[in-house]
Parts: C-alpha cells; structure tokens; sequence
C-alpha cells in the first residue's frame, strides 16, 4: 500500500480500547504469533484484567483512519523492584506492525510511546527481548544490546 | 563457608516475609546491584503493592537457617497476554545467591521453584535475560538461549 506522507501524519497512537477487538486486533497480533479464536467474553475479562493495573500496564495502538483497522501495536508493563531503590523497569512486549504497512515508521512511533510512558511512570529502564534481525532496529530507537534472552516452554 | 551436605538439606525455600528485611535480604540485593538504604516504611509499602498481586508477583527466599540470614532470593512475575489465546508468560528477574555462599546448588533451587510456579499459574513460557557467563547455568536449569535483551536507561 501506497501512501502519501501527508496520509502518513494521519496515524495517531492512543490506548488500546475494548471495541478495538471488531477492528483487527487480534488478527493483528495473530501476524506475531498464531492463535485460536478469543471469544468476546474471554477479551473483556483480560481487558479489564489488564486495565486495572492502571498505569503499570498499557497496550497502545494505531489505528488507521482510512481502514478503521489497528495497524500496529505493543504493549508495557511496569515491573516494581525492591532492587535500586525500590526502582521501576519497563517491559516492552508484543509489539507487531501490519506486515501490509511497513516503512512508515509506525514500529518507531510505538516503540516511542511506550518507553515515553516507561518514563513517566518514574522507570529507571525500559527493556525488550528480541531477534538478533531486529536489532538495527531497536538501535534506532535509542536501545542498546545489554544480554541475553533464555526461555522454557511448557507447551 | 564449607558445609555438610547434611547442612545443605536444612535450606527451606519460602515467600518474602515483611520481616525479612531484617535479615540481610536487602544487603544480599546489593551483591546484584547497589542501592542507598531503604526505609522500613518504603520497603513496607512496595512489600504490600507487591502482595497485592497474590500469585502474579511472587519473591522467594532461602533463608540460613543457623546465621538466620536470607542468602538467596528471585521473583516471578506472571505477564498476561492478549497473545497466544490470553496466555500468560512468567518473567524471572532478581535472582542473587550471597557470594560466601556458592556451590551449594541454591541458585538451581530458586530457579526451579520460580519455574514451578509459572507452571502452576498457566504461563505457557518462563524467560529471563542474563549475561552470557551465566548461560550455562541457565542451561543445566532446562533453559534455551531465544533472542537478545535490549535496554535504554533514563538515569
């Protein structure tokens, strides 16, 4: 898709809200991993789950004003330390852009907004895990390699 | 310090307690990353905000049980998802064995029980970001290098 970097100004970044669900949401996080189908009913119970928390946890998202469809995405959560001081770090996770809509920066402008937030909220860091493909990227959004990732799967 | 493996039996691994700060938990936190002092009343209050989250945020503890001085500690917290069908995935952070006190396969044992726990709450995954001196050690404990971590630091 083709457009226009007047059109390009016309993306603004907000909170993830609960009708976001019938605008691609989902099929939009479906491009990072795959899922079964989350029923109405299972969305607002973890919605509201997760809007409790407040300021400690926020998914933003960008929608866009031609499609009405969530384009791009990522969310936060802050994590309450006893360590420096009863510091704060942030955790950026989740973050997808619609893979029909690259190159407008959007991966950038989310990124931004979350670790604008991470700040506010008082963190002393924002951090994320990601691919090694990815980290030129990220680079560009003022992070830096610090370690290494290591998981365990239960499924 | 050189101890029996008798001894070695005798290291129950438990949640925080209130009254733990009294006991070194602190002074072992500043062998992973100094902090200036923290009051009775800051430390109650993260300590309350923390619990209030029952299971989603845990810290455990091994506790000496002759010098009565907690000489190992890590936390849990549980990330809940829209992804993977409202999944949730357990992040381990803070984890610290005293230094005078190694070779004792206490850091295995807070790894295990941080790992129990994310099982037993449904988290389909369990990560944690550490050096690379460390892999192996998160090895032996059943991890998998996945990615790199990424951070920026406000201060």
């Amino acid at each position: 898709m083709q457009r226009s970097d007047a059109a390009e100004e016309s993306f603004p970044i907000r909170r993830l809200q609960i009708s976001d669900k019938n605008k691609g949401f989902i099929e939009l996080l479906n491009q990072l991993s795959l899922s079964d189908s989350i029923s109405d009913q299972e969305f607002q119970s973890r919605f509201q789950d997760l809007t409790s928390h407040g300021d400690d946890h926020m998914i933003c998202v960008i929608e866009d004003d031609q499609s009405h469809k969530i384009i791009a995405t990522g969310s936060i959560f802050i994590e309450k330390k006893f360590l420096r001081n009863c510091g704060k770090a942030g955790h950026i996770e989740d973050v997808v852009v619609d893979s029909n809509i690259r190159g407008k920066s959007l991966g950038k402008k989310i990124i931004r907004y979350l670790s604008e937030h991470a700040r506010s909220v008082g963190c002393y860091k924002v951090i994320l895990d990601c691919s090694i493909e990815n980290k030129g990227f990220y680079e560009k959004c003022g992070f830096k390699e610090k370690s290494i990732q290591m998981a365990t799967y239960f499924d």
